[in-house]
């Protein structure tokens, strides 16, 4: 029996590229969409999904009332999704979310409602699996490679440096790995910067050119040896792997996880 | 307290390369070399080994009984192995031991010994850490990343291809991965062999170079993304840091544990 | 003052790339387009032009003979193509040609009207600025570093392996590189294809997995050292930088060149 | 006929490669040896070279009167080494010469010595083959894409970043491209060193870690592309593949070349 999936913000460039997997994939059906707009058309109205005759609802509550659902897949805003969220697992349909925005207060009331309906709830920061993988991979390596450094890749149109994914990676490479210096006690810069940027005792490398795309590799070294994990991120379509997986994963929790990492054994 | 080490093979270049991390080692000491010439003699008498106060004896039974000794470290061939590794229980000494020439005979009758004794050991077919996380990574990531290819790279020299790290790769994948026929179903060879070997639906790509040393990295590919775990090993020294974390390792177990994969959480 | 520009092929994808291209750089002007329909139109009026009041013309003799152009390029089909560039000469409107499929009576009858003309033509089976200077790169290597592999990455969907690239790689290779059997003299495949395609002792392997777009990597190994020259493509605004410096060169051509690595100096 | 050969610093660690290399190649015949002790002796009385029965001179200028030599290859340190390029030229021996420390008043010395003799002189600091033709090619490549940045990666003992040819390799791509700024203009580092050092906008990234040796990218962005040129070196055996070089190239030399890219063509 497929799964039956509503998706809130199906216009959004997260949200169009779920609307398309959803719709091409064998196991699930799309059986209604949320928009702030475009109330009581259907998909195939708007123009960029021809021949999909999907139900739009704006009022979130009337869908999950009206509409038999299975999981709901929330690719919008961080307080939109919270009230979507909410109201999803009051109506038993297991929620998939794709923010990094929620407060831990927010976090926390939802991990609240899920447990008391016994619905199961994914919400994920990455829906890349290979990001998630490679971060998972750097945690477990850097307990028996300690010495460790990070090269990341983007267009030259990202403005910070070094990346979000860079910082966390190396967050969790502390998790786990002894505390200590890296590099030569006497290693000196002749230029600033040549040794890049540091998250205690971890450089970060953080190179810009256009051409590039999402690139991320982390490279672990020993006597006589290196280990070097690498994602490369082409377009969105990476993502979706992440939502299809999750999809699958919510309908046999019953309580909230956070963090794609977490469902990945 | 250090750990008191015997090492069996002191001449051999894996058992030259123990002698030197043993020594190096703040909290392990060097008690005793088995060799099967040299007896009576100190390592200091061999010409690779100046300073080094340590007994050698040709017999081991000798040795076990003579020297007290926490761990065993045997790199010798297979069938003396299996004996010393046999005598070295009997006598309460925590063996660990880099072969993967033992039967699974030998292997079964060591574990029964190592239960009976409640004294650990170790077998290791391969010590170089990095290799080893490679494999558990990709065994791992196929189960989220099933389309997969191997690239192995080494020296001219190298008679075989591909490589048994290659073939023990594709396997380990096999036990995670779905099932499947990786590439277009109407993929041509316009050249025979572009494509590469094949286990199971898993190509491997074997490139032989003047140079390399030795260097294997596993591809998995998805929708817009790519993740890549790779593995360049330099020199002996390599295996080094897989026996001294089998030697901290051996000394907790009251159980013979086969492959340094089991020893990794 | 501006390069003026006629594009033949403006719907195709490659020509509808080199309609953003000359209309976002400064020193070109869209002057017409030639299109097999929509004759009398202009551009604004096709969907994915907004904006860009460009007549299109049906003939190009019309076209050639009514608009003030310097440059011509023709990303249409060769058949057609050989036509507009011919014609293109005879008003003295320098061509550049993105077509690999002209036979040599076809581009000795262009060169013999070019230099009759004296008027410069560029005609480049691979627009790809990187990918050509991959190639140059390498028949300039493997006259040093006679060892060399080819390694070649593209998305599942590709049916031919090896890549035309690649095989055009290998060939030029061929016109440096002393000729030489690779690898040890009695290295053996335990399984078939390990060591991948051979084009005149170069080995070849071609990896498919979905996420990967189109990569190749020529690896030239000598004792204690490797170099690798690497090329990624991810889309089509790859080949026009090509396109970009061949309007340039050819304004300063008086006969035909073939390939863009012979503008390359 | 094979080439006669003179070698100073035997001993040296360049020297003793230099011998082996010498000794193992048909076309070259060790002729004598010039080393400030051991003179009278031969290279078989010394540990590292048993059966070789080559003559050792102390005496510079003894050893080029009495030896019937084409080449002198010079492995010693700068003072000594120039004294003994001018006396080999004055004997019209063919100097090879590897070193990055004479002044420029010693080159020119030299140079008008060779010149006047009419006898081939080759200096080069840096014989590795590979590194220099990544030197030369990304000299070239930059000129068609302006945007790049070098990563270079040593073992965590090298105490100064960044490295010596990482700046020479930024200062030759300053030769051919335009003068830009790279990356987003409103660009920022979150973390101070996050996007490197920089030499005229190019920049630059030190990785420093265990089990690395001596490795180099430089890595070329351009729209929808990127251009990777990477030197990987292991090991001393490197440096031999270019004296050989330029053991050939001298003797066909009446004038003096710096720097080894001068011989490749």
């Amino acid at each position: 029996m497929p799964i039956n999936i509503i998706i809130a913000g199906p216009r959004g460039k997260m949200g169009s590229e779920a609307v398309q997997m959803v719709s091409n994939e064998e196991s699930f059906t799309l059986v209604a969409c949320i928009d702030r707009k475009n109330g009581g058309k259907a998909l195939k109205d708007l123009e960029p999904f021809p021949g999909l005759d999907v139900p739009i609802f704006e009022d979130p509550e009337q869908c999950f009332q009206t509409v038999d659902a299975d999981v709901f897949i929330d690719l919008t805003v961080p307080d939109v999704g919270f009230e979507h969220t909410k109201l999803a697992l009051l109506y038993d349909i297991h929620p998939v979310v794709g923010t990094s925005g929620f407060s831990s207060e927010q976090v926390a009331a939802l991990e609240d409602l899920s447990v008391t309906h016994g619905t199961g709830c994914i919400i994920a920061p990455n829906f890349a699996v290979g990001a998630v993988l490679m971060m998972q991979f750097a945690k477990t390596a850097a307990k028996y490679l300690p010495d460790v450094e990070i090269i990341e890749k983007h267009h030259d149109q990202k403005l910070d440096a070094p990346s979000g994914t860079a910082v966390k990676t190396a967050n969790m490479i502390q998790e786990t790995r002894e505390n200590k210096q890296q590099g030569h006690p006497d290693e000196k810069e002749i230029l600033d910067g040549a040794r890049g940027a540091q998250i205690e005792g971890v450089h970060i490398h953080s190179v810009r050119l256009p051409g590039l795309v999402a690139h991320q590799e982390v490279l672990f070294g020993g006597p006589g040896q290196t280990l070097t994990i690498k994602h490369d991120s082409y377009n969105r379509a990476s993502f979706m792997e992440g939502v299809k997986l999750s999809v699958h994963k919510v309908m046999g929790l019953n309580k909230l996880v956070y963090g794609l990492e977490n469902i990945l054994e």
